[in-house]
């Protein structure tokens, strides 16, 4: 199976929007895509690198006659724009997301369209640190998976065209229900993206005692701190949105730093090492498994 | 200046203890290095590469007629080995440490050496999540940090010697009091660590309700938990011997993430930007400016 999309209207030309626009031109999979931003810039850059054909700040005109949306703004937005789209939609458009929590943004859409036009939220695992459309590539798809999250109201040809459009863009599907996706990610990206942040910030704090501390940091600190230099704002719409979960994680993850803390004050060597020999192993085995 | 260690005990001959006697051969700083360790096999893989000329699990033999001593085990066995060293030393040896703790290796060296032999403390920050001398490499030292503490009672001359050796094998010399030798790694280094082995086996936890789960991990979880990979012995050591920084250090950054979490609580979106913004450009600017 291939989709083809005559209209595509991209709403949010950052990193992913803006790389999906390159993939799909690439694949000639359209013939017109059209951007949506807040950002002028941006949203001219987009048009200088080729990844969007035309771009407005007006939905009336973005929107008019698409054959498939993307919503790819921070999730937030999404959740904040969808209701304002029904008057401008054609019945027959395919709208989904690239969103990095899905169960508040699947919620929202299935109240805001259902029964009138077709959603299926997507998440592609291809997000960085980096932001905005000047760090775009149509390749950033190739062997990542995408997550798809269908619920009991997703209609069955929408959810084929989602998943086809996402496999030619080089993606591996993978099908998860809405609240397991949120857990699975709220454990594996949006609590490593918290606990980099604060410990950034932490370190920062020390400067009082030490002007330049940060000046020690070595390739430890900076790699794990990488993902600290992400989107701040995307990242608060994350951690709003994912908040009952990850809140829950990051209680789970201060259960281990105080066990940790315990094993320490009781000088408990065996402890301490069973604690990080475990870790050790299961990151071993991971990476040992795979390429990425 | 120049120095020359005819002959060159190494107690410990892991990643920076390989290393160490590897730059020592290439740059012709010694006649004979001595492996002292507890693997049988390591000591032949550390001969098989080159980097040392003889090992011996005796002290009295390993030791006799040194004129540099480098101690390179996890740091409570450096602590532990030092008081037995005395009766084989010749009284003009020079004695270092490659500790990545100082406060605890400095005060015993100088509570055993002090009055009878030379005891200059180091750090250089070569490390790495691998482990052993089949890691070890020659040029690790290079352009890297290496932390020198000497304190009221350190020979002058041993100093220089020991400074004229890291600066021999390409390393840029900082002068630091323990103290705050100790503050600084510990914020830059060790607690990293403790955060990233907690971060892993959190998600290993949750592997009850997705058994999968760590399937999911991408680019950002891999960075942020590549030191998690580091030795389990290693690190045990460490937390121990740094271990009242290394709680306050703890406990202040699970003060930043119960700030996070209760911006969260109170649905405090400016707040979160504020902190994640902060995070993100102290990141950028020191990773802007440095290459490694």
């Amino acid at each position: 199976m291939e989709v083809y999309f005559p209209k595509v209207t991209i709403i949010g030309v950052g990193l992913i929007g803006g790389s999906m626009a390159m993939a799909m031109k690439e694949k000639e999979m359209t013939e017109k895509i059209i951007g949506i931003g807040r950002g002028l810039e941006n949203l001219k850059m987009a048009k200088e690198l080729g990844a969007i054909d035309l771009y407005t700040r007006d939905y009336r005109e973005g929107l008019d006659g698409a054959d498939l949306i993307v919503l790819a703004t921070p999730v937030r937005t999404i959740i904040e724009i969808m209701s304002h789209l029904p008057p401008f939609l054609k019945e027959e458009v395919l709208i989904t997301d690239v969103g990095s929590v899905k169960a508040k943004i699947v919620e929202e859409a299935e109240r805001v369209f259902h029964g009138k036009h077709s959603f299926v939220g997507s998440h592609p695992i291809a997000g960085s640190e980096k932001s905005g459309v000047s760090a775009s590539s149509p390749k950033i798809f190739q062997g990542k998976k995408c997550i798809i999250t269908p619920t009991d109201k997703t209609n069955d040809m929408a959810l084929k065209k989602v998943k086809t459009l996402w496999e030619m863009l080089g993606a591996e599907i993978v099908i998860m229900d809405i609240e397991e996706h949120d857990m699975v990610f709220g454990a594996v990206s949006h609590l490593p993206h918290v606990v980099a942040y604060a410990l950034v910030n932490t370190v920062e704090g020390l400067r009082d005692l030490k002007d330049d501390i940060l000046h020690y940091a070595a390739g430890g600190f900076k790699d794990s701190t990488r993902i600290a230099s992400s989107s701040p704002e995307m990242w608060r719409d994350i951690c709003l949105l994912n908040r009952d979960i990850l809140l829950d994680l990051l209680t789970k993850y201060q259960i281990r730093l105080e066990e940790i803390k315990r094993k320490m004050e009781k000088h408990d060597g065996e402890g301490l090492f069973e604690e990080f020999f475990k870790a050790k192993r299961i990151r071993d085995e991971l990476y040992a498994q795979r390429r990425n």
